[in-house]
């Protein structure tokens, strides 16, 4: 027992201090690896495979939606970046120059892509003539990168991998949609496949995408009341558009400016997955992005018959779910804390007393509940099981969240909140950009979104006490 | 029909000017367009669905052959490329260097990853210590980037998209027999899914990878006579092991240097594709690996019933073929031309006539032979033509490349073959580097590889009359 006990030790807890907890379990579940470029992950297979589900069921509805896939290149020369102005001083600062290429020193340095509005703009610039070629909705799965200097596995990372999505369209309205579309696509992926509740609502002018026209997000809360943007989706306007001379001639033969929207969701994702549904045993992935779902452990496997049993048992799952079964040499005990920490959502014990009685054992990783099943009916109650986990996942992830959701009607209130119960603060907001930078530099805390469901909590503005426009939820964040 | 003549007259010919021909293709198909990046290609829907559809084949294919993903930073450090000697000279001259991260000036210079091997020595150093560590059979898609001075799209780019294994095992057999394992993947893959023979070989030294022990590859012929090395496979023994100290405990309790492989293939296969298969009429895409498999057609879809017959086609065939409706308002002689530049591999025709008749008119890309075909037998008589039509541009391009190998005995042979009939040229060789170098002076012409099945069809080097050691087959190269 002493291994057992050394793997699960090696976890601080959540409460203890939740920074190195994330940090423990990133490292202890193989998630990632630091690597010798400073800020920048290693992607181990744990990770990867996490992400590989992601994209696969993102891309799936991508396409429902009538997204195809290009791939523009990583570089971006100076000159480029620079054509719209809000974009490059929101990004410039912050970017890898490249200056030389082999021996010589390049006429022009190319940064590597932070982001890829100015080169989806250049190429649509050219690809677009009529009416007829529009709407463009194009997406890329790279990495990017975007020079920070304080970096966390996930969560901020000088190069990450992500999806960017650029479309242009014919109208105002069309652009509207998709930017909303694209956000109700992740809104639903997030809730629906990783369990993870979202706030949908749009950015205030403060905090949206440098070059926006309006930018829309969604907000998740992690386990330790601080909030996480999981995606955002930007209308641009015209605006990119006119900096790039992108039109088109309409039915009518006149000359028009394109609408565009962008919209993007990063490897940052799996570090909300951590936070939201990781316990002090390590990780815990809903069935539904899980790379192994089922992970079979024979008990006394030495003894005759427990080993085949186990096969069998792996083989009549193995078209139905993600299994596999640990026939490692490692004992029983460590095997369980080593699947709990992966965030294996069920795991199948079976032993030669079970095989006896013609049944097993499965245990959830969420609750620890154990539950005996016959054999016979085993793929018919897993099945069941993991459908259990998922919803219930989310409904716990959900009641954490509506919990930690405070309502404040005055700055006393706002900052006792935060003190007192971390989490999302709903409050009136005056639309004064000075109210935002007096509560951030007071409290640390930002301006979430404001979100689609408005509300009149209150009269006025929680900073200022002038009348309020909107309400904003509000709250510290990744 | 003056516009369909437009697009299929706007293809340079392939007989008049082979390099034209294809720069035509990948443009009019709507693979690649340019970029405002010198040298680097925006890769377009038509062109992204085929990397995609090689991409899940492969990865598929990898997995079954315990092959997992990871993903490794884009930037290596220049002390850690210059760390084994020949690797950093083979791959310094052409890598492009960022200098600065936003405003300041980098303490160390970072190339943009050439190819990633020694990023994995770095992260296996720290992550092999012991047998049961092994082996590491990890691979990363991603982009790489070679500042190449000539550049072509797909063929020579200065980004391009790939896929790079690296493992670590415990023995040197380990690592020869995954190093063949993976090459005969590659091969299998080109010749049952891409419909392209390839010739399996080893480099010769002068042309093997850059700190490699052996490198394997595969070789393809392309319709004008010049070879594509479609994929290579290399064998590092423990050269990076010892360069970077990756060393494990053995069960004897010792420690051992392990033995590595890396192998890649890419963007570049695509290429290959077109230039193997590729007619004057544009592109033609075995339907293995055709985006669009079946096109349906309507003629005359303004008459009542049309339309929705050809609904009601693709609604039946779409759960077993990736099938599409052209229902623009194009005339069908401008969607016969555009289907047949995108190399559609069968196009469906269907008018009053053929519904009257209950049949449709099934057409094939490749030969443009037609067959008429009940309704009712659509899907099961299409599903054999698909198959007849893989095989058959198989066969085809095996035919193709097989009349263009010749073998030479003597150097005049040798210099009068590439004249008269440009291919493969199987010449025998004595094993010195100075002969490779004089032919490639004189003909342009490379040692190819060294293939698996030898043979002695002459007892003197085809260059020097020197004894021969190993037959080669030789050819000029893309």
């Amino acid at each position: 027992m002493a291994k057992e006990k050394k793997l699960v030790a090696s976890i601080t807890s959540m409460e203890e201090d939740f920074a190195q907890w994330y940090t423990d379990v990133v490292k202890k579940a193989e998630l990632i690896d630091y690597s010798s470029v400073k800020g920048c992950m290693i992607i181990k297979p744990a990770g990867y495979a996490i992400w590989e589900n992601i994209q696969a069921e993102l891309d799936r509805r991508f396409k429902e939606a009538g997204v195809s896939n290009v791939y523009l290149p990583m570089f971006i020369p100076e000159s480029l970046l620079n054509k719209e102005k809000d974009h490059v001083e929101g990004f410039a600062p912050e970017v890898a120059w490249v200056t030389h290429g082999g021996q010589n020193e390049l006429q022009e340095r190319l940064c590597v892509r932070p982001t890829s509005e100015t080169l989806f703009c250049d190429f649509y610039k050219n690809d677009i003539h009529s009416y007829r070629d529009l709407p463009k909705v194009y997406n890329q799965w790279c990495s990017v990168v975007r020079w920070e200097k304080e970096t966390r596995p996930f969560l901020r990372s000088r190069e990450f991998l992500w999806q960017e999505g650029h479309t242009a369209h014919a109208t105002a309205e069309d652009a509207v949609e998709r930017t909303e579309q694209m956000l109700n696509i992740y809104a639903d992926f997030c809730e629906e496949v990783l369990a993870m509740p979202v706030i949908r609502g749009q950015k205030t002018e403060k905090e949206k995408f440098a070059g926006a026209k309006a930018t829309y997000a969604i907000e998740a809360l992690m386990h330790d009341g601080k909030a996480l943007q999981a995606g955002t989706s930007h209308n641009f306007g015209d605006g990119f558009a006119k900096a790039f001379e992108i039109q088109y001639t309409d039915k009518n033969n006149q000359l028009q400016y394109v609408h565009q929207t962008s919209w993007g969701l990063s490897t940052r994702l799996i570090g909300g997955l951590i936070m939201v549904h990781g316990d002090d045993s390590g990780l815990v992935l809903p069935p539904k992005i899980a790379p192994v779902q089922v992970m079979v452990v024979p008990i006394q496997q030495q003894k005759e018959g427990v080993l085949e049993k186990a096969n069998a048992l792996y083989e009549a799952l193995k078209g139905q779910f993600r299994v596999k079964v640990d026939d490692s040499e490692k004992s029983p005990g460590w095997k369980f804390a080593e699947q709990e920490m992966r965030g294996i959502p069920v795991r199948i014990e079976l032993g030669p007393k079970d095989i006896e009685k013609g049944q097993c054992v499965l245990v959830r990783r969420d609750t620890r509940e154990k539950v005996q099943v016959s054999l016979e009916e085993v793929s018919e109650k897993l099945s069941i099981l993991l459908d259990t986990i998922q919803t219930e996942m989310f409904e716990r992830a959900k009641a954490h969240r509506d919990a930690h959701i405070t309502d404040a009607h005055n700055y006393e209130e706002f900052k006792r909140a935060l003190e007192e119960k971390p989490g999302f603060i709903r409050g009136m907001w005056c639309g004064d950009r000075a109210c935002e930078e007096k509560i951030k530099e007071e409290t640390t805390a930002t301006s979430r979104c404001m979100p689609f469901e408005q509300q009149q909590i209150s009269d006025v503005c929680v900073c200022c006490g002038k009348p309020a426009k909107k309400l904003v939820f509000w709250g510290k964040a990744y």
